[in-house]
């Protein structure tokens, strides 16, 4: 799940003179926020600080980015003509930005052994904003057009699917030693339009990224009815939203890939007492070895810190690690 | 699901001159509305027209419906004395536009054999909205609500249920042959927290209904982590979205229960001939007695008319019964 946000204090000191569209097309600027939830609370990783509508920008798209209603298409895709107005995207020339970004927090973070995520969006919710033309709560205008004009829709994921291959093959590139896959609207299809639409293309960004040896984690958002698909997508860590305890979905995808999650993260806003309980809850479901710990969902931007603190330590004590682990590089 | 609405012509004639409240508070134009879809399409039974947030008003709350943003609540409740402010539903005094425009409707359809189906939402749904105090799509702010402050939230649920309860009894008492729940944003729990707080609240809302002899219908929106306990309800028939096919959800719910559904609704923007076929193959997934066929969830204002007919034409038939049915009491 993205790290850096709203809730930090940090990060929204440097959103003050800075756009969230400006904050992702500055290396030095998505580097420090990036770094912010590492030093504020010694987690494991570090995932980029990225969006990942900049692969539709990088293509010709237009985006703006509004505070309060999310990001919008000045020229949403409904017909085939609209795709073919899509140019490739070449993300070492028009997405050199994350690579840079990427490169450095891997130089601030390697000497302290902590490795950072890229990742990208999956074909399936690339494709949902670039029909709908905005955030929604159903995609339903996406959903309208793949049901009237599916070849179309196919050849959308077949062009935004090489394009995420490339994004994320650049970020691999840059210094990332694995990459999340964000299908943060799957969970808007059925369990078979799922398999039989998002996954295909999903298979081909998995399998073109396969040779550089970096991790692949597969998000869905509404994960409960896709887990079996999702465990055929190739992916190494499945990460799932918090509707389904952990024992449920091993049961589910079987011993052979791990799991991340899944806390519910308005969870963090109980009481702090509540809030450890509630992390050792979710991790008392999957007492074994194959779990990265962490939220079914993003952060909230109105979340306590306090909160996020007590979850990563009740996390790290579990782990019998220190409190603050060895995020500074200092042993533990 | 509601069949009433902004798809159907007839309807929007009548929006001309109505706002939606007016229309839920005009027992002959709500009624006139209700019959609408029975007229054009010949279905079996007809789904009062009115709104599950006509019981906050009954309650004392004050929601405004707007029509790009849904509707809003002046005061969203946030802790105990909020809820305390909360009067008792008398339906029979507040709610008596619903009582009479069913009254109405059985006596217009009566002769038809045709049913009418009352409803009311879910205490979680209903809660969602009185703390969130708009609609929304994740409810955070509800869910943090429940998180930071469960017995306030219990108290909440529990005051909607007896409101909840009461409403159905005066629907049923007007005339209504069956009910149904709308869990609408059951889904944005987790499996336990679903059964561990919705359900107890939900299952006593049935429960005071049982004496009365009618059918309870039970949906909830995201309903794949739930199907089990939705089964430990109480009610008599299990609606359920298009997540998931109708085999799956019969093997996990059991045979003991009637399922409604389940075609997603946005299939009805495709071509005629491929809305059949998606007809036929979601019938197909339930091949035995015990299903009501329906949408998995609500009709979206741009549907096309054309697809709704072809997909109540297509049950129909698939059900052996003439393309118009008795809808006009002629036998068929």
């Amino acid at each position: 799940m993205r790290q850096a946000g709203r809730y930090l204090p940090a990060y929204r000191r440097v959103r003050e003179t800075t756009s969230f569209s400006a904050l992702c097309r500055n290396p030095s600027l998505a580097a420090e926020v990036t770094i912010q939830p590492v030093d504020e609370f010694g987690v494991d990783a570090a995932v980029i600080f990225s969006d990942i509508l900049v692969l539709l920008e990088a293509m010709g798209i237009e985006v703006r980015y509004e505070d309060a209603g999310g990001p919008r298409l000045a020229r949403p895709m409904r017909q085939a003509r609209d795709a073919h107005a899509l140019r490739e995207a070449d993300p070492a020339r028009n997405l050199g930005e994350v690579g840079e970004a990427i490169r450095r927090v891997a130089s601030a973070l390697g000497p302290r052994g902590v490795p950072v995520i890229g990742f990208a969006g999956a074909p399936w919710t690339l494709a949902c904003y670039a029909v709908e033309g905005a955030t929604s709560r159903e995609f339903s205008v996406a959903r309208q057009i793949l049901a009237a004009d599916p070849a179309f829709f196919r050849s959308l994921l077949d062009r935004l699917a090489d394009a995420a291959a490339a994004h994320l093959r650049m970020q691999i590139a840059a210094g990332a030693s694995a990459v999340q896959i964000f299908d943060s609207w799957g969970g808007l299809l059925g369990r078979d339009a799922w398999r039989r639409v998002a996954l295909p293309p999903l298979r081909r960004v998995i399998a073109a990224v396969r040779d550089l040896g970096a991790p692949v984690i597969l998000y869905v958002g509404g994960s409960s009815p896709h887990l079996e698909a999702m465990a055929d997508s190739g992916a190494d860590v499945l990460s799932v939203d918090w509707r389904l305890p952990l024992d449920e979905v091993r049961r589910r995808v079987g011993e052979g890939i791990a799991l991340q999650g899944n806390l519910d993260p308005t969870r963090l806003f109980a009481p702090l007492p509540d809030v450890r309980a509630a992390t050792r809850e979710m991790l008392a479901t999957h007492p074994g070895p194959g779990l990265i710990a962490n939220l079914g969902h993003g952060l909230l931007p109105t979340t306590p810190v306090d909160a996020v603190r007590a979850f990563v330590e009740t996390v790290r004590a579990a782990a019998g690690k220190a409190p603050r682990g060895n995020a500074c590089g200092k042993p533990s």
